[in-house]
């Protein structure tokens, strides 16, 4: 069966489904599994069906899981950036960001450049990952210079990469440059194994630059087309978030960030069609998920 | 006598006399010159005395200006970064940032990294500069970035370079981090030849902080000091400025940038003890100056 034909929704419940009986009957390998039951682009928690598959498919007859979630929230966290991007951010905040990140398992820690190292020293061993930011928030520098530091954040720990576009360039029509932009980060990131995210800053653009930045993320390499900075005029909306599903088709993944902050509205990110959303209040979106049930 | 005892007003007022004698009746080599009679730092102007005395020093007997603003609004605007930082810019608007400038001869046009050789090329042979910014406006990319980023928009022409510091580190006492990055950039810029401005983002700090953010820039090898990105909760105030001031001396320079939209702002910085002003409102700003007189 082709999952990804079905329905976000639908998708989602069947997801959630399977989630928890595995977790609370035990865990049988999914025999002749050929495609992804996840959309989580891998989210790397241990609630999540792709994961146990692919812990199976490795030669484990069983897999410990800790689990202090419930299945809901700890589905949701795993698609959690759980992020402190504020320049002013101090090493305590950044301690306090991966000790929550530890006990809620999100998806990953999204930081500035300069804090990196710390926080990958920090989530080592455990299975939130660090994410770190290039070209942020204006994406108004060189591509050869995110390209360098894609490959320092790589090099200082990151396994994803949240890159801003060059604006100025699609607003101006230069497509070209556009895509030139997105591709010399694409290929220090395939170079590093990391994941690519690029950030569009939808609240600057019209409905057709979006449309344009989507498609030229798409060829130019990305894992996944993301809203917005947090830093500019405005975030996440539900239209636009649509807008980049439709955009994107189901290849690629789709992280709405900005102004995201509580249960609903990540749930409408969701529903509009996000695998992934980045947020400050993470905590308090996946506690209202616990709180909930 | 040492000019440079002297209170700012007195001091601009000499300046502004001595530049407008000179305009008007041609001009003689000030003989016997030890110090610096303007607190410009370089600004390039035609209407700057240093200049003038300069181009009497290298052997000149008389020389050519051309001159279209009244020499008060010439002297202030040979003391602005004309300033386009939004990353939404597009090519046709860094177009006219230059024409801009090259008319009302500010002392450079301060641009994103990826804006430099557009603007290089545009004003080559006029005496306004191309300024850029590096790990702006967070400040939070890795020094070794922020170099690079730095080697990079000189190689494309930038004469100027505002750097912002590494916020979290000044706020985490981490000041040998805050020193190093700095450092890191100013070596870029002495291998280049370029001035080095250092932004505190000071509406991010306490007082303690801002005067240690100074103490280091200047210890790190800033030419100047610069109070904001203009992309945070705050700009310039008199009060940063008149701190700043005090705790750099003389001896490095004051930029006073965010938030400057009109003539009697500018002028209130300059007061204060800024020798540079950075602002979008540049040609509004000057023609202020002009329709005054």
């Amino acid at each position: 069966m082709d999952f990804s034909a079905l329905p976000q929704e639908e998708l989602e419940q069947i997801i959630e489904r399977i989630a928890r009986e595995m977790l609370a009957e035990g865990l049988r390998t999914p025999a002749g599994r050929d495609v992804a039951i996840c959309s989580c682009h891998g989210c790397g928690s241990s609630a999540c069906p792709d994961t146990l598959a692919r812990g199976f498919d490795a030669g484990a007859d069983r897999i410990g899981i800790e689990q202090k979630l419930p299945a809901a929230a700890a589905h949701l966290a795993a698609r959690i950036d759980h992020t402190l991007l504020k320049p002013d951010a101090t090493y305590t905040q950044l301690d306090q960001l991966c000790a929550e990140a530890r006990d809620f398992h999100f998806a990953t820690v999204c930081v500035n450049p300069v804090n990196v190292r710390r926080c990958a020293r920090l989530l080592a061993g455990t299975r939130t990952k660090v994410c770190s930011v290039v070209g942020f928030p204006l994406g108004a520098t060189m591509a050869d210079a995110k390209s360098y530091e894609t490959r320092r954040v790589i090099g200082e720990g990151a396994c994803e990469v949240d890159m801003v576009i060059h604006v100025g360039a699609l607003k101006s029509g230069d497509d070209d440059a556009v895509r030139r932009d997105i591709a010399a980060v694409a290929d220090a990131c395939r170079d590093g194994g990391a994941i690519l995210k690029v950030i569009l800053e939808c609240c600057l653009l019209n409905d057709d630059e979006k449309v344009r930045g989507c498609k030229l993320s798409v060829a130019a390499g990305a894992d996944f087309v993301k809203t917005s900075t947090g830093f500019s005029t405005g975030g996440a909306t539900v239209a636009d978030v649509a807008l980049m599903r439709r955009a994107v088709g189901r290849a690629v993944g789709v992280k709405a960030a900005g102004g995201i902050r509580d249960l609903a509205t990540a749930q409408a990110m969701q529903s509009a069609g996000a695998d992934r959303i980045g947020a400050s209040a993470s905590v308090k979106i996946v506690n209202e998920v616990a709180g909930a049930r």
